[in-house]
């Protein structure tokens, strides 16, 4: 009744080992040097393979609506995109609309992820923070499971809050030992950059950059990690992407601060010249903060961020609109819907530019794509290859090369920001809650089969680091 | 013929779970949620306890010939004392005399640690950097499977190097793939400072501090920093004590350079108020570098290191004397002997201070104290409980409390510089290498049976930072 | 009809030298070794005495409505007092009342400074930014000599401007090459950490520090310089108190941003001891940012600041109330108003914590407290003795010891923060626009005779330091 | 019998002033708004000119021997070169034979130096550290008026000094009151470079910078600085080229470390393209530290030290070769005499590219050129156009352009490191010691005019910076 994985080389965050993993009933029971099957185990052949936890990916975005639209992968085709990447578990953002209870958020998320086919959980993201806030903050953590929030310092007039509103949220997180993430930019100068440049006549993709310029990212960061500190509350901060943000962060890390930071695969692997491609294809890069020049040291920072260890994850963002969406930004770039898809690529671009580049170890990829996210945000059964660990591997082959494409990926989104990069190795088969879900060429899921994770205050989030 | 080490909870660096431990033939076998015995295998109840990897001490002096004496602890004693501490494999240094072929050297260590009773490795410090000493190192590395190196830039006269030396063995090392450990003080302002003080009449142990301050620690990180930075060579500075160093390490990593830092207990929990014990008694605080003193900044920077991951180990720099030997610098502080015991001290004194004080996590106790000095010194089957590795295990009780002495501990060190430290839990078990060798009680070991780990230099000393 | 200085030793930011200086029709004409009096000039002997310019105080409050209550001195015993301390020009700040036109508040300023008996300036205090001020602004710098402004980023509420007002107000002066000077608090941070210390019943002075932590000030120092930063405009960050400000200041200058940092005596020579003095005592000492505590490097950063040349100048914040006043604040110390004297104590407490404790040269006095805030504010005929200036003086005798106090200082204030400082040295003589206006003893000075200085902008604030 | 200097702009460190100078018996007696002559008064037209100080290069070699040679300019030439350019003081290098008494080597500086026809002074190099070199320094001081030093940490096997003698040259140094200019690169890592640079057939100029990179500048101006803090001398880096030395220098300034950096047009205005010129043309811009290449920050980082105030003066070390010397070093670059002519650039360049650029005020300008050399080093009578100092003055037209060239220029050099740049603005007449020396065309100087200026320990030494 079990499924034995025989002859791969599993990979943890601590370490590399070759071992059988026997699953049963959606649980890692054995690893073993040599396991024998019992009477109803399926085997599945993993030599040649890597056998890696199903990474987890903890910023994505779907079925959003956002900017008058609404994101182009739904929880199913999302989770699906995510599984054909090796990636299993995804969180999500539940985002209040002004004035509802955060109760009734999260009823409406529930009602949109049911038909996942991975697992998941949600950030609750707060846009407006009233006199019971607090006691709803309390409920979602006890009641709801979730365990983390997510405020948004950009997007003026929509999702934005004040300081005193993030001043409030910091307060009440840290009194209930939840995380909270924070998108870190200045929407105040954002805002008035954008309406300066739309008066001059500067419409185009081009000057989305212009108008999110680095400094405005590092000065957000350097805020909110203040009003963290004020209170021990655990920030963490989402998509870094440059320079200043990191200093940021480096010195809130090195005076002893408990926070995380997190960095996007295009981050790290893009830069600025996107945002001019002919024929409104910058659109297809438009997202906040944006991809950033380089030889000016964003690129340089990151990276030493992810090899140091003062950057604590790689996630997506993955939020896709289709070129038809993106349209709605034609003449007025403030009006491009933010984001572009990134689930299903993440994997193989960590193992490709980082692994086999060399900037990074095997064992570092697993923690900052799976391990890490699962720990910072309390999902206790997600992130690693251990007896007892949810049964979701990745079987990831080291040989042959291909090239990601819009063509051939799975997300919803007509268009891929790593058009024509090419990559090493692939995900030869996907275990998801003992299942194969992908076999390297098909998906064999079911809608609807993905859970709601519920997850508890960590010790991490009294101010402990692992 | 194998031994179940059953209902323990297993701590590595990237997570815990509850789970059987099989050994089979001095090797994990398996792990399991539930591990049934197979003919002639023995049962040991781990239930109410951490399973913990046998810890790895990347800095001990085991019967050291220095300043005109012996240090205390034989290699039997030594290890000994560590396996009733939970270290089960110690990295010892092999000092070249000035002049002598290192392979000499290696022989003459040989001779001496093959009477340790836990497994064992040396880093080869050269003293004297000639013509052939580049070949030397290489035949090191490729026959001798010894990866790592040391150099002293301090105790001008004898161990010290000079910058031409420091520089050489840089470049020579980054060629072969080995580490160098540093030991980074400037040994000609601490000579100039002893000798100031003894004029002026300053000769007790009180002075030792003021003639090392924290600021020639520093400028000595930097060098060696910058010289490894020179060659692209890995450097790993040995344990560091202050501020000063903290930050030369922090903007090497920040830049991108790889490269480690190693602290050891001492430096966390003491301060220089040791020095002044009446009776002479600061001398059994006498070590390089020194003790750092509190309200300055030089504890925080090192615990944050230890959190945030700028710190990638902690050792102990174990190198005990007796209070006789200390004698030898009555009159003349810098006749002290330096050094003291540690080898027993550590892992107690890593979960009490630092695990169950809410500095760090278990996960981060492991990988400080086994996973990380395995990994950096490539000790490829030691530091962490996982199928394959060696069966090397601590089975750590969390319960009770008792106080660190030289009464109790198993070094020949009639002394113990953390006397009186209360510490929460203790070691029930030590096995090691499949057997159990430390009952909690007892210390049931074979003089000789350690034995001699040969390493290949890693891919992590080419610059992959994991 | 002139007036000749004899025998003094001058001192400049640049230098000292034994000359006389002599005086005609309110400017400098001449230094020279030896002038010869013409006919129907007077002299004064200065033998023994350093002759200085008048100081320029860059910061005071005369009779400013605040708090539901007016400062004590008004604009004669405020500059009377003044030049009984050395100072002979001030720039006091003219705030708008939200909706009222600048000019409207101009008016009102000049009404009110009409009776002083020194020199002064205003900076203009923008508290509502609306679609008119730009052009406002513009007016302000052209048509009345008023080449600065004043942002709050504190006092929520009140006169706080949020970041959208910030971006404009910056964009604005860097157009008009005006500086701005900037109150570096997180006004949102404060006002709830005021709320909650009320809530808790922490109602007394001593809790005014706790509200306005070191960190609140350098985050908005650190968002202020971002924001001159997207503009190219001049920051200016007043009353700078705390490592965390001087670090945003420090790390601006050292990219090369032009901007410019002031603190005051009291955060130089004072700690938060102060608020815990009995019967109210401590209202005397509440002035926002507080006076921080010592031990954790706020003072060291600050003198090094004065040192090394990143901080630009001393003010004084003067702004009195009477005991009377402050009791307003019984009960709830966020409406005590804030403020204290300082306008005649800045000379001697520089000379003597300064210059004579070894922290500072003579001529480096000279350039914080007069040649500075004169040179960055454009005041051209201030600030240095040289042909050509105005001729404010200062004769400073350095012998003799006294005591600062409320009993004997000029100031309406009826209690001083500096009560029982000792000093060194004295001012024997301040002579305003060629007269003697004090004598060491007696003020000899007539109502209305102080002059409104209109001002230019300046290269300065084009980007250029000096 | 005194020089009346009429109508021109007076530019001091501290303000520009319309005034007239009065000049007699070599010193500055008067300015005046208007000075009428005396009888037998000459009188100077200076109208439209700024009137300068006479600059004070802190940092010239003059008929130094030194690899195999001896630089190409005497005091003769070198001095009048200075003079043509504005420069009418210099610091040149009195330097110690190893095992030759200090007196002894100031008996030969002397010798050359009687011809020069400026003024000078000298710092007395010690390369070698023998018992008795503390009495001897103290007599250099006392007997000599010399009252700084020079140590270099590179030129291995010549002019370098180890830890040890840079250790105790610090430590004499503070106890007599002088300050220890350094240059700071690490000789030992030079060394090493360049014997490998050639064993690999690298021998052209190119490979200059090559052996010599920034990070060993960086790593040797921290030790310098960490030996003068050890005991509180006071320390001046010479020719700083590079971030990572502003960097050390910025650390040790920020935390309150009294000490001085120096910077040379050449580090400010070129990149490491020359050393590629065709025909052996590179030679003529070897000289260390090496010329840095651009887009890495070094340019950057040298402009903001010199606009934010932490760099703290610009000096040449005009230290020419010829063509003919320089060929010493065909096929070996490490025989290239090291060193370029500069003394009669500076002027013009800090005006050109540093006040017409819109980088730094004209008060700056002078402060850097002249004030704080003088200010430093103890130059009472330099330094600054006031009552009493001495009449050495530069009347500097802000009018016209031309080009710096080895054909005009009055150095015996017969390449020019600055040929072709342009610039604005011209010396229209220097004055020395009350006389016309350059009249903007012709020099008019007598051999053997100059004088050696005996200096006193300034209390800038004693740990206070002006």
């Amino acid at each position: 009744m079990g499924l034995i994985v025989k002859g791969g080389e599993v990979v943890t965050a601590a370490e590399r080992f070759f071992a059988d993993v026997r699953i049963d009933g959606g649980t890692i029971t054995d690893l073993g040097a040599k396991l024998d099957p019992r009477t109803g185990d399926e085997t599945l052949d993993a030599s040649g393979h890597l056998v890696l936890p199903g990474f987890v990916d903890p910023h994505v975005h779907m079925e959003l609506p956002f900017m008058g639209t609404v994101s182009a992968d739904d929880f199913e085709t999302g989770t699906a995109s995510g599984i054909a990447g090796g990636t299993t578990t995804i969180i999500d953002f539940c985002i209040q609309t002004p004035g509802q209870p955060l109760t009734s958020a999260i009823t409406q998320w529930h009602a949109k992820s049911a038909k996942a086919v991975g697992d998941y959980s949600y950030h609750m993201a707060i846009t407006d923070f009233g006199p019971n806030t607090p006691n709803e903050m309390r409920e979602v953590v006890q009641k709801h499971g979730i365990t983390s929030f997510k405020v948004f310092m950009a997007y003026k007039g929509a999702l934005m809050v004040d300081d005193g509103q993030l001043y409030q949220v910091m307060k009440t997180a840290a009194e209930i030992g939840a995380v909270v993430t924070v998108h870190a930019e200045n929407g105040d100068a954002v805002f008035h950059l954008q309406r300066e440049l739309l008066a001059a006549g500067n419409t185009g993709p081009e000057y989305h950059p212009v108008s999110r310029p680095s400094t405005v990212e590092g000065e957000a960061t350097e805020r909110a990690l203040m009003m963290a500190r004020l209170h021990g509350a655990t920030a963490y901060i989402v998509h870094m992407t440059c320079k200043e943000s990191m200093h940021a962060l480096e010195r809130a890390k090195l005076s002893g601060q408990h926070c995380y930071g997190e960095t996007c695969p295009q981050y790290l692997l893009l830069d600025d010249s996107v945002f001019t491609k002919p024929d409104f294809g910058g659109s297809a890069y438009v997202m906040s903060p944006p991809i950033r020049p380089r030889g000016v040291g964003h690129h340089e920072a990151l990276w030493a961020g992810i090899q140091n260890g003062l950057l604590d994850s790689v996630g997506t963002d993955h939020c896709p609109f289709t070129h038809a969406q993106k349209l709605a930004g034609q003449g007025d770039f403030t009006k491009i819907p933010n984001g572009a898809a990134g689930v299903e690529d993440r994997l193989q671009l960590l193992y490709t530019y980082g692994v086999q580049a060399g900037h990074i170890s095997l064992e570092r990829m697993v923690e900052l794509g799976a391990t890490a996210p699962a720990r910072i945000f309390g999902l206790t059964g997600k992130g690693s290859v251990a007896v007892g660990k949810d049964a979701d591997l990745v079987l990831y082959s080291p040989e042959g090369k291909s090239t990601r494409s819009a063509k051939t990926h799975h997300s919803r989104a007509d268009r891929s920001i790593f058009e024509g990069f090419e990559v090493q190795g692939r995900v030869a088969k996907t275990i998801v809650n003992g299942r194969v879900a992908y076999d390297g060429q098909q998906l064999m899921v079911t809608r609807g089969s993905g859970r709601f994770i519920t997850r508890k205050p960590s010790h991490f989030a009294a101010g402990v680091k692992a």
